[in-house]
């Protein structure tokens, strides 16, 4: 390899490290641009500039999620290169909008490490923070993966497991102060429902069904700059027991979120991840549906325009969800479901209709 | 489903009613760039800014198609998502460049509807208008489409049929007034065709083909937000008749406009449409040729610069167009086209020669 | 074909003749973005406009192989629209940074014309020369190229065969003088290895493999304007020897490199190509591989901020780089070796280290 790097093995991670990584990104208009063609996504504070400034903000921002896929794409080289399987997100916040013309920075703190009993492998969770170049933290999450160990038989650091909140509290939500909701239009988000209009235990089906194509899955994934083997190295993948690359999870989430449109169409903005896991693989070929559920609604003291609904986001593939598919009898999840997401949401109250 | 919606049938129309579509959407120069690697597209009038502003115009305007695209995709979840079939356009008109930071938002009006004799569908005429939104028109055109009935028993509306044009008149073509073509270098648009060039009932093979691959025909009608089932649930469609979810004819149309660059490489702009049907569905996989008839050649009362010729654009699957392919001899289209399309094109004088 | 052209054949060729190549492009950021997501490349010179403007440059440059495919698609229509075959380049130097706004145009000049044995072929040089619309040299190169005679039985022109140099001297290498780079922090970049650390002889596996599919390879090629019928006509093509659109050879170069960032993530800009050729080809489905062996090394007058690398660039298909693939025993190159590409690359020196 020579001054190629091959990427971190377990015996390469203390607790307590940072890790800074590479590539700082400025992103534009091109991205939402490609975003919006990978994932058909409609929601208004997303596509219309005139919205997002009527409603306070400076412009018109990235998709929340684009902007996590590129922090987390950043952590890829660091954290999951030699990565068995990402195991799950905890305790995630978005903290601030980005906007064309941001430059978007990332870095991770090791914050727990512990072997696993076949000694070939450890977990590493860690705290990934995305910040503008400017310094303003943009979005932080936890994740934890299983990593390879580089050999069995080097010695087993003491193990550190962190504390994780199952969910985000409602006061760590973080509302920008500049995102005043006002005059909104239903003919113009598509939805009539609004905050007060969801109650805790509803569920949605999203009805719609996407496609992910081959060149699709890996367009996305390179946009975020996600290097993990997995996705694109066919020669490797086309011999391994699934016989083909895997799409990335964040592929699956993205599709997921834009087909909740139907349904969730006034979403402002993704608040927190609360935690999240990608139960089956997806393949190229699959065609994914969605549903939601609404885990907690909570309000905000001081702000009566906006509220936060806590929603469960169920990704199939191929297989609708008007009963909205889950778990097995017998436990676990069916293997038709692709990935079982907890998130807020933040959304207008109804005083907000024009 | 709870919040999520199903789509308008055939007894939800009324005629007058006007449906405001949702989303209203910003667009950009990530747009374009899309758009071209989309298509291939080489006019120079959407490729070059200092040509468009040497030609009057205040930046580079997107495609025509594109624009029309972006509206038409708009108006699909409450025209078209539960319709079994396209029939047709008429009497469309392109009012008005669009630029990069213009938002496009879009309105319907019914204007027909038939009950059809089997009593299970209906035919639905719509007057889809595209606005930027200070109130600027930007595109204006009638389609109709059949429609499945929720319930085949409900009771058939009194049937209106709306009388359409066979083709614009040229007297209502707009030809934007900022638009001054002059000193055209024909080394810089590929073509030394200017409109006294063309001469009714000429015929031109465009000659290349290009294939129209799946995840190509798919990101193209996502960035147009069209979410029309048949382009995108490949689990319901790999089950249909086709085995295959169809391409949106509105790919289909923008490819044979950018192979038409060879030989109508200095068209500035696409005035109207006169009407167009898709008359065979295509396939991911496909490889599209186009050839080109002029029909009608207009000029107008004060301007000597520009002048339009009405085109009869044709398009094949898997078929070169040297033969010009279109009828059968026991009549209606061949197998092999796709598209017949009648619109109308502006063309520079050739007194705009540099 | 009646206006449509079928470009030029071996007699169509004047040593000494200027072509001007069609569709001057005003380039964006969303092609940058779209770059991005077609290869995955992660320089940071490219992504992040703060530290190009930190090390001198007025904005975030185009990536130098995105200008170099656009300046060569412009010239595919008048130079290989008919080849048989892209024998090579030579002579090739990249003169200025391309931005955002900025409007590219093309020529080439017929330098050579040599009639091949069979009699039914030609070879035709040109050096094609890319400018800003201001006139600003952007980058300069000369190819060769292997063109059908329309008659077999017209006469052969007097051959010339343009002498042309085995690499670019370093002393003809430019420098942008904007371009000062400092504060490099290898944190950022993702390597700590500047331009002291490499040695002549050096190679480097890249490591990590990149599939190439059927709608990203035709999404590039578009991208750049290339309508060379081999990567569109599948209906031809399919019908070919070898069964499947051939992939443009820029694509495999632009992912080879985009691969190189492990291992050579300090590299600012591409300086020169000395001369490459495509020797086998790369289809839809390939997975590919690149290493690098370092060929010489150069240092610039009056400035130690920076020195320059010559680099033989190797891309395989469907094979790992560990053992540096290359040659067969026998001579000639292995099956699996797509690309073999000889470049000078620019690297800052060690005291440009923040």
């Amino acid at each position: 390899m020579g001054k190629a790097g091959a990427g971190r093995f377990f015996e390469d991670y203390a607790v307590g490290e940072t890790l800074r990584h590479a590539t700082p990104r400025t992103v534009s208009e091109g991205d939402t641009a490609l975003y919006l063609a990978l994932t058909g996504s409609r929601f208004l504070q997303h596509c219309s500039a005139p919205f997002a400034r009527a409603n306070g903000l400076p412009a018109l921002p990235l998709d929340d999620l684009l902007a996590f896929h590129i922090v987390f794409g950043k952590s890829v080289p660091d954290v999951s290169l030699n990565a068995v399987a990402n195991l799950g997100y905890a305790d995630g916040r978005f903290l601030a909008p980005v906007y064309p013309g941001d430059t978007l920075e990332a870095s991770s703190r090791v914050i727990g490490l512990k072997e696993t009993s076949s000694a070939k492998t450890g977990i590493v969770w860690v705290r990934t923070e995305g910040r503008k170049i400017d310094g303003t933290p943009v979005v932080d999450f936890v994740r934890w993966v299983l990593v390879n160990k580089r050999d069995p038989a080097s010695p087993a650091p003491d193990p550190v497991v962190p504390e994780l909140p199952a969910a985000v509290p409602a006061d760590r939500l973080v509302v920008p102060a500049e995102l005043r909701p006002r005059n909104i239009r239903p003919a113009d988000t598509g939805s009539p429902h609004f905050f007060e209009d969801y109650a805790v235990g509803e569920r949605i089906d999203h009805v719609d069904g996407m496609g992910v194509m081959e060149s699709e899955h890996r367009l996305a994934t390179r946009l975020y700059q996600n290097t993990a083997r997995v996705h694109f190295n066919d020669h490797v993948e086309r011999a391994g027991p699934r016989g083909a690359c895997i799409v990335y999870g964040g592929v699956v989430l993205s599709i997921a979120r834009a087909l909740s449109f139907n349904g969730l169409g006034n979403v402002l903005r993704i608040l927190a991840i609360n935690g999240g896991s990608h139960v089956n693989p997806c393949l190229a070929g699959d065609t994914i549906h969605a549903w939601s559920e609404v885990l907690e609604r909570a309000e905000f003291s001081g702000r009566r325009d906006v509220g936060a609904l806590r929603l469960r986001l169920v990704a199939t593939r191929n297989r609708p969800c008007a009963d909205f598919p889950l778990h097995r009898p017998e436990g676990g999840h069916l293997p038709e479901v692709l990935l079982d997401f907890d998130y807020w949401a933040l959304l207008p109250a109804r005083s907000c209709i024009a």
